[in-house]
């Protein structure tokens, strides 16, 4: 399945005042490689995403992490993501951040394939991800 | 003109590892104060407005602020927001952030009144503030 | 066990350009819950407490969350955070965010009671929860 | 005197409803640039920056911005930041964030060098910036 590694750079405004990271800034370290694991498994950027497929985004519905390891300003971490199943509505991925070779984070994401839902306003509504995408997915 | 005044407790995190409010965190709690002004102004919710005005919303186009006490987690401080101008396609704020009384934050803020540019694909143009809209600002 | 309830306006820069809350912003809900209801049920301010025990804070080491419904900016909700077990050097919390009734984010989330570790420069150990907040946590 | 310059791409987690950057993560992206911009001059990470000189850091007591061009999640832009002036006990940067070229963001920073203040407890008090910090900032 496709996976994705990137070098992070831990950011004072990422910390809180026991110099760790806050550990929602996790998770947004973890949607920013989700989105960029799946711009590279459709070779194209999110907003032409929108074109090419007509759904609503692909929003998490289930994520979790286990803290193993604090991480401070300054750290160069890696985070290592990979999809992981691909189901008929959804799909999974884990997220590896290690610091100096320890896995320090390890976290776990769901994520639905979805469109608007016309019968509620604002409302989403999961539909089968699209075979293209389910073979682009599983592409090494 | 319009001013409104809300109470916040600073959250840990929005304090950074120096135990201070992490400065870009006062700009966000500023905006929302606007979207609150705003709100009470034109007597409707931001995401009814885009009905009520064919426009694109009321992005800021220049900011400042004067950091003059830190603040920590767990301050209670007051954000007291004000219109100050009303331009032909823009509007000015001020905020002012107290803590037990001292100001703390000073800041300015103009946004401008905007709809989509439609030969620039993702560009925005400025227009004339409504009528209507200037004369509920104006108000006390 | 120990619980308390609040009530959140999602603010405008919680969310994504999708419209709906930006997932981690969720856990940045749900950590400032945690401190309030810390805060309440030891009866003095987070920064008191590092005074009061000799300990270094009570991070996160494991956080899940399922995300049912969409929330938008705008929309009022009720967080209702409980502490639902205390362990020997650590305790669990559940929140449950609301709209209009119905639940919308379902987080858990397991924190630690630690001090520095003398061995580790940076790092921190898991010690036993003082017995005085076992029985505080305990209460109600 | 010295700058820098870094490429960064916009997040989906830094942009709003509006699809474009909600405005305070620029300052956070330009606190950053900061960071990196006196690590560099100085020689060493900022972390160790509090052994070297018996300080408590350069807090923003000033900033501001003028927001020209909007800018959307997978945009890449360059941030350029320079130190603009070297005061007594202050220090003033400027970045300017561009987008294919053009000019899509300017920001100004005043930084203060201070110490805590024995005589209030949690305060913050401005001090001479050491000669030698001086004359890094001002070599190229």
């Amino acid at each position: 399945m496709f996976s994705s590694r990137r070098n992070v750079r831990i950011e004072w405004g990422d910390c809180d005042p026991a110099g760790i990271v806050f550990y929602p800034r996790y998770f947004a370290m973890f949607d920013h490689s989700t989105v960029l694991l799946i711009e590279h498994a459709l070779g194209m950027p999110k907003h032409r995403m929108y074109e090419a497929y007509d759904f609503a985004g692909y929003p998490s519905v289930a994520a979790r992490a286990r803290f193993l390891i604090p991480t401070r300003y300054g750290d160069d971490v890696v985070i290592e993501t990979s999809i992981t199943k691909v189901g008929r509505s959804s799909f999974s991925l884990t997220h590896r951040l290690s610091k100096e070779g320890a896995l320090a984070v390890e976290a776990f994401d769901t994520r639905a394939w979805v469109v608007r839902d016309p019968e509620r306003p604002g409302g989403l509504r999961a539909v089968p991800v699209p075979d293209e995408v389910v073979t682009r997915f599983k592409a090494e």
